[in-house]
């Protein structure tokens, strides 16, 4: 991935140096189930964890070998002495990269977990600030009723939740030990080897393998990234339509020395959420080759694997980007209560409309016929600019109903607290 | 395609009575090239041009032969005396089915490129009809500088021109004869047999093929396809935030009886814009597996069929709807100018920055001393709502410039003549 | 979907009759629910169920009112009396859609289920069968080491037992009842009254909703089918490439009056496994569509709706459609054994050479002298076919080790009973 | 781009360095322009030409700016005296962006197409080189015919140079001068202004333009080098299939000191046909991206920056590594034609089965009667391992026909060389 959507952490766990370091994990596990199984003892053992690499040393074998994993493996063997033939004793290339793929895939989503605390946090936090906030609710673009602010927010933290609870799934199927070796079938090291390496390195087994992991469980994982990134998208889009100068109820923090424009002094733009627009984007590009990757030829073939070596590291670094900056877009954003209130206002109380009909339909008049009356009246409204109470005067309706009762009795927030107690009464 | 999303050419076109008639024709072509070939004499060419079939007799033999070109093949031949041996003579399925798709596609073509047509008609209708109606430009959804409505339409008269342009190549990928044989050899019948057969159904020739057209072709078709709407989700898109209850600056169409919810009777909805803009998302669905099928095995594997049954007739389809819709809209849609002069209006004037920057430029001033002077105006033109002129007043620049002699000098649409006829004075 | 790809049930399931049944299960759990919260009386329920509908009249109200639920509701109101008032009471069109579509999915979802029970029967049995059959394992499709062939079988019934894990999952979170009215803010009908559906309607609830659940669930809904298809394309694969004429070991059954190619007297092809091979990739278009879905506008816009018009439908037919083709492909699927062994014994005992390797190295000697040898060997023994027992005495490794007992302990099947048992050993 | 898939004149083009580079590029031709047209003289243009920038200070403005062209433009600026107000005069930062990238997409889009011509070269090398060598066509994955080897080459050679006319087609939709400024109406340089730029640059221009060249125009793009990614993976895989250890017929070449698998001795794979493979999915990965960029909103709005910022790069990077690896891979494949004879032999002549059945047609028998007796006659042959002209003798074609003669006019290869001609018969 770019510098540009890359922050620290993520970036060193994709670096060459640490996916060796990581490879080293997996072989030192290796020899670790060695001794435990009684192959090795306890003085071959301790020297041989005094196993070391440089790139260098690695570089140098690749470009012979033309296999990273064998080049990797001559380099730590040369720092060893006579054990060193026992130095992946019994491993296949693929136990060493597909475990390692689990061991850094546990890390990025360590990482991605607390971004995802983080926003949980200012999501809640922002709901509660926004309890009492009132806002025209728009479906289709169009003002529907009014609603609360703050409300999205709790939707938000509802979505975050589930996401993340399928990201939890889904991550689990991707922190898995493999050793099962060249085919799958345990040639040289026996299940319980495997067995014990898992333990070791924290990670699940499973009942089964090819020569690799299969492939499902990554088109599962990178499935629940997307959707992340998709709610992200969804929050952004929303702060894009509320920044637009003809609505104005929220904008993005704008720094003191900031240019909105190289040619227009007066712009302050959206930026942040037309970026993480784009990389939602990015993301859903993921899908297809990570789905692709899921039929290999028998055993296995290698396909999946230039592909999985670009998206395991751009996907989990994109994500850890988008996390982080949503959360801080959203933590910094400029609200304008009283904008929101000036739309309510003109929406000339048309958003009553409902709560009309269901007050006539209560009292016996025909559903067909009050509908007719307060499209008319609410045309009228907005076409007028003045309220849907005062057009409706010259109705039938308001002949049948008495509309003053109606208007006191239409309380739009009703509810509001009860959903917001189903958000946010936790108990786990 | 569902019944919803399909016009009537269109679903014809998809029948399996069309499709096994387009059969039909290619085995007509067979047959003629047979005779001009001197193979045939007239009256068996004749009798043979008698052949015909039925729905029910092909159902009847693909229960048993499980080969839908097979059981055709059989429902002819038994209609014909014993010159049905003639009958699909020297073809391999593939040399049908692939020419029949051609066919069939240049129809469906045809259908879209009248769509295009009508399409054309409109944007440049509306071009002309709003060349000098001023409207707010907005980049990243805030106000920029003042526009003129009908230049939107003359962008995307010209986007439409450039995909017009890239749809003809690609439909003539797909428009082709093939009679090379089951591997691409020209087993039984010559070279020059295809070439007869080709200029008799009006479709071009390749220098070779495998036992199929070569796939690469549908992909490059296919994104022709998608392209087109992709531009009409473009138009959609412009439409959607327009008709917003911020903006209010046009509206789709809305009939008497019509109605918006069921629930709110106050509600208009740009319901098509909607509808379209989902459908060029289906449309993308289709560039993957249509892109998949490139890669067939040797001489053809039947990998790509069961997804060209499906999007061939689907995604021609649904273009026919989109393209037809989009026109209808376009072409209803209710325009607001007074409501577009109400928001060039409320940007107070701060579209003209741009315009004093480069003044006081160009009188010495230097550019980010100025650039601060008219950022802080801007905004405070904005919050306070008063002309970028009055609050230019209180700036150093107001003793720099002679802001009356710039006020009179900012023309904005001095060049969109110029951009019309570069768009519309066509010589073709 | 067309109805080549179309099974009885699942047609059923998604006619337009069907569809407005389903809505008015709906429609009836909402009267059931003000009776249930004293809203209405014993008589009036009662008189409420008695409502019916006509596609004509539906057909004939749309046409006015351009909005299918609408056009639904005035169906089934003018078939009640007075009390009609209360049908649709208190509803907006999503609660009805959107809560339809839950109940037509838990239909096409226990479908799927079965499906999937009969895929995972047969692959058990075949796993049993064929438990000690041997086969040349391939990976990269070069000769490994031999394997058993009942084991791809193991392999594919835990993959599709973790993969329908992640299917019930998923499809809890897309069936789900929705009655939180117009803007998600119960309007109307408070919570309770939403709980009191979705027990009546046997759905579940979720914390809060806009106007329409929101779409993230479908998303994670469509990956879990593509992922199902992903495991079929996988089981496929396998078989085309078994199924080669170079390889022989297995074949699609054939039918006696079946013919190959309308061409070529000689063909039998495995034309399952390329249907089922091109319907995977039809489904992985469905991805990304859903996936945009997502992001809709505020409290929601419709453009989601023409895509789930589409694949909702088309996606579950053809899951359902590959599932059972897929279970009647393996079920008569002719496999041979000879061959299969044939092959292991073409592969020149170059299988062992990994056991080899870690012989000498248990032996001490240097891993890549030991490597370089077998390396010479085994290429040396597929070049001249002949053992690689025997072009190994011509290396200093024949020296070094006791070739004959390595030979006698190779034993690559040992753990293939372990294997089976953590696979099938099933508790739950 | 990961280096690994990265080679050095592609990684060069989109480092932060050149691109800005380009930038200044795309503002020299600003100053020049104004030089042209007037508005400076030469002393002034001549001062201006000295600037210069470093990426320090980019980088210290950036900071502080968030936004790069902005901190570019200033790091520039303070390199110049006091002509420095006339530096990016008149432009908006997309007139830089995008026009800088239409001149690095035109550096990458040069490499590409001498990537093409080494293609198509070894291409058409091995079509010589294999025009005698027989082979068996396969269609399923089943013997169907004996073609010739050199054929496929033809074939492939033929698809590129039709991939190679679309890839013109659309790298001149992308290689376009943009200077249209802030919302496309030329508000501060006019429409000549921008032709002057177009021509110094050596870029196109186009009608009219929003704030940004239209994203259509990228969607083509994108589609152009997918498809040419889509071909490799053809190749690609025809070498993957034809080196399985039960073909034999191909093998990519092996290095003296490489090694196929860190376990299994033995081995050597066809890795870079499965590299390929995996990259040609990344590839069609970036097509949805690339297409959801289309619609941006109203002027313009920046979600597709982010995109484009990885895609750009990341395609031409790794279109160019796959050609290039393609040509090397195809260039020193080991070809074993024997063992493509062996092949054809095991066919057992059934290959002849289509020409038996039109001589048979020809000589007034009945097509099904015929076509029974060759279906038995060459299941039997591939059954019982015997030639297809044994196995017929005991059916009552034997009798019918003299099969003697058609043996003998059995030629199969016929036409091979008049399609050579056809393909490279050319006189461009």
């Amino acid at each position: 991935m770019i510098e540009r959507y890359t922050r620290d952490i993520l970036k060193t766990i994709w670096t060459d140096a640490h996916k060796f370091a990581t490879y080293l994990m997996v072989e030192k596990a290796n020899v670790y189930a060695l001794h435990q199984r009684g192959l090795i003892d306890a003085n071959t053992f301790e020297s041989l964890n005094l196993v070391s690499f440089s790139l260098d040393r690695i570089e140098f074998h690749e470009a012979q070998l033309h296999h990273d994993v064998l080049a990797f493996a001559e380099a730590c063997r040369e720092t060893l002495g006579e054990d060193k033939r026992w130095f992946h004793f019994g491993l296949t290339s693929s136990d060493v990269i597909d475990t390692a793929h689990s061991l850094l895939l546990k890390e990025a989503n360590s990482m991605i977990s607390r971004d995802i605390d983080d926003l949980l946090l200012v999501l809640k936090e922002k709901a509660m600030m926004y309890q009492h906030t009132p806002i025209m609710a728009r479906t289709h673009g169009m003002y529907a009723e009014p609603t609360i602010y703050g409300l999205r927010y709790a939707l938000w933290y509802d979505d975050l939740k589930r996401l993340t609870a399928t990201f939890i799934q889904a991550r689990s199927l991707v922190e898995v030990c493999k050793a099962s070796g060249s085919i799958g079938t345990y040639p040289i090291l026996p299940p319980d080897h495997e067995s014990v390496m898992a333990t070791k390195l924290e990670l699940s087994t499973s009942a089964l393998h090819s020569q690799v992991i299969q492939r499902d469980r990554y088109a599962t994982y990178i499935s629940s990234l997307v959707n992340l990134a998709g709610l992200i998208e969804k929050m952004m889009l929303d702060i894009r339509l509320l920044s637009r100068s003809d609505v104005g109820e929220v904008a993005e923090a704008f720094g003191t020395q900031q240019k909105g424009s190289s040619a227009m002094p007066h712009k302050k733009n959206p930026i942040s959420g037309e970026n993480l627009t784009g990389l939602a984007r990015m993301m859903r590009g993921y899908l297809n080759p990570m789905f692709e990757n899921q039929a290999l030829w028998h055993e296995r073939d290698i396909s999946h694997s230039s592909v999985e070596r670009i998206i395991l590291q751009d996907a989990t670094t994109l994500l850890d980007y988008m996390l982080s900056r949503a959360t801080k877009t959203l933590n910094n954003l400029v609200v304008y209560p009283e904008r929101m209130q000036e739309h309510v206002s003109e929406s000339y109380d048309t958003g009553a409309s409902q709560w009309i009909l269901h007050q006539a339909i209560l009292q016996g008049i025909d559903r067909d016929e009050a509908y007719q009356s307060l499209q008319t009246a609410s045309f009228k409204a907005i076409e007028q600019r003045q309220s849907l109470w005062t057009t409706l005067q010259s109705t039938t309706l308001a002949t049948q109903l008495n509309l003053d009762t109606i208007q006191a009795s239409w309380k739009p927030f009703t509810h509001i607290q009860a959903i917001y107690d189903r958000v946010f009464n936790e108990k786990n």
